[in-house]
């Protein structure tokens, strides 16, 4: 039952978790659960019972590191000349794998670095989603809200159209506090950025909604990837160039997945995941690491760059790394 | 006018300031004001001004270092065999500083590691020192508190006898902090551990109170320090072996110092002389320290440990050192 062709972009520098994940490695190269994988390892482990392929889509810069931590027959590589955001990134593998399998295989893009601590509700939620795929729905696995967070898009599920599977009315944004309460009082589910597809619908919608992303993806569906074709690709999200549109269409379903996942977005959700009661301490090296007298407070160590944060202030830890790009210290990057 | 022969002993490991403190590198060593210099050169540079000679008494595995951080015609270093307490340490010079420029001479001990802020004023307090000294009392200059302390042990003055000399009364320990604010209304001063005296004083004093002791030092009076000699000398702090016996003989004065001095005795004594503001950063690397949201805390960065303490628990340092001696981690200590 292996029916699934699935796609990880492998990008980004993830700033949340400065400075444990750099540019030149990145949050998806690090075992942040310390189960001596890294994320990009657990989420490969686990997708490949469930999948015929997988295509890790990276930049040059990290290929050689993916290729290090990954090695399995099933496992393919794609390399990016640039990043060009997600759409692009997972079209690459999406024309490439419509040559290869043909329009009707089922393709489905997950991110490289988000934690899943219960893999069987996982599988159960890509099975449903493959149904909704047969049926030729955009279909996507809405995260089943452990709170009212202001940290996400959700998603407004309709009519059952297939077991579990609903017609998704429609995508919205990051809500503010009160809206978002309501939204989980109506069952709305969290955006997770997972979707699974014909190859032929993929195509087919880029081809109505964004012919320059068609011809151009189309133009890259086989043989070396082609720096100049590809720089003429549009830079855009796959939830703008794809979801959105064929949601306002009927043409998108979701499913609920309630299987404990988490962007791990700040070292306040990576503290809630490693279940660290006062002080979190994170720490690359071998130093010796004493705390006294503090409460939600994590300690991240490493070679060159210390930090030590107050937990309800996580998110701001983008505003440290946007000041060390305009100081120009980008060694600290 | 030089009539002072100061000694300074410089023993101890500084536990209240680990992991900046250690035992191969103990606070009288460190530049905690970074002002260039270490706390000793600091103490050194204080008294050279008004002393004729001054004698450092180390520890034979601080002697290169204290050597390497002093070098002045007029200061001399002596070398423990071994460490064993204040009285000792001072005694050691005294008897020798007696041999050489007689029992008349005007001897006064100050620690390696304090700080003090206003030397003009802690001249002064020195040369009324002095004359209490020339007066033969034993002198020590009490700091004017701050604050009515629990950390420091009081002296109560009594009756003028000399301009700002003042009998003392007695010596008490280190009080509640009820008795403490009864002892700043009265006018109480904080006992820092400076004594100021004629060498013969401090001679008559120990063959009266502790012979043991006097025939000891008696025999390292000249020549290399024996160490079968100095292994029969008694383990005491001068306060209790000379001090506390003489107060009580009416044969102790005291001179107020209100020179800006501190012990340093913790990281939020540090903190304040530092004037640090929300978050003390204390690294002897060249890493990037970055600290988001806290207030009232202390990061002290170095190779192989790594402290981030709530100021209001700084005394708690002292617990992490024990702790780390109880389990054998000699190595960071």
């Amino acid at each position: 039952m292996r029916r699934l062709h699935a796609i990880i972009p492998a990008g980004g520098t993830g700033t949340r978790l400065w400075p444990l994940s750099r540019a030149d490695h990145p949050k998806f190269f690090l075992d942040l659960l310390g189960e001596g994988r890294s994320l990009l390892q657990a989420t490969v482990e686990r997708l490949l019972p469930i999948s015929e392929t997988i295509t890790i889509v990276t930049g040059s810069r990290h290929e050689d590191q993916v290729k290090a931590q990954i090695s399995d027959s099933r496992v393919r590589v794609l390399v990016e000349p640039s990043p060009r955001d997600s759409m692009a990134a997972i079209g690459l593998a999406v024309y490439r794998l419509a040559e290869e399998f043909g329009d009707d295989c089922i393709v489905g893009s997950f991110a490289a670095d988000h934690v899943i601590e219960d893999e069987q509700e996982f599988v159960a939620a890509v099975n449903n989603a493959i149904e909704g795929a047969a049926q030729n729905y955009l279909t996507t696995i809405g995260i089943t809200p452990a709170e009212p967070s202001t940290a996400f898009g959700y998603i407004e599920p309709g009519s059952e159209i297939a077991p579990s599977v609903y017609a998704a009315q429609r995508f919205v944004e990051k809500p503010e506090k009160d809206v978002a309460e309501e939204y989980c009082r109506n069952g709305f589910l969290w955006n997770a950025g997972m979707f699974v597809m014909r190859a032929g619908l993929l195509r087919e919608g880029l081809a109505q909604m964004l012919p320059q992303m068609d011809r151009g993806l189309a133009k890259l569906s086989s043989g070396p990837v082609d720096a100049a074709a590809w720089n003429t690709l549009p830079r855009i999200a796959i939830d703008y160039a794809l979801a959105e549109p064929m949601a306002a269409q009927g043409r998108v379903a979701v499913t609920p997945g309630n299987c404990g996942w988490s962007d791990i977005g700040d070292f306040k959700a990576l503290a809630d995941i490693a279940g660290v009661e006062g002080t979190g301490v994170f720490t690359r090296s071998k130093k010796h690491v004493v705390t006294v007298g503090l409460s939600d407070v994590a300690v991240i160590d490493t070679d060159d760059a210390l930090l030590v944060i107050d937990l309800h202030q996580a998110q701001k830890v983008k505003q440290v790394v946007d000041h060390l790009k305009e100081t120009g210290q980008d060694h600290l990057l």
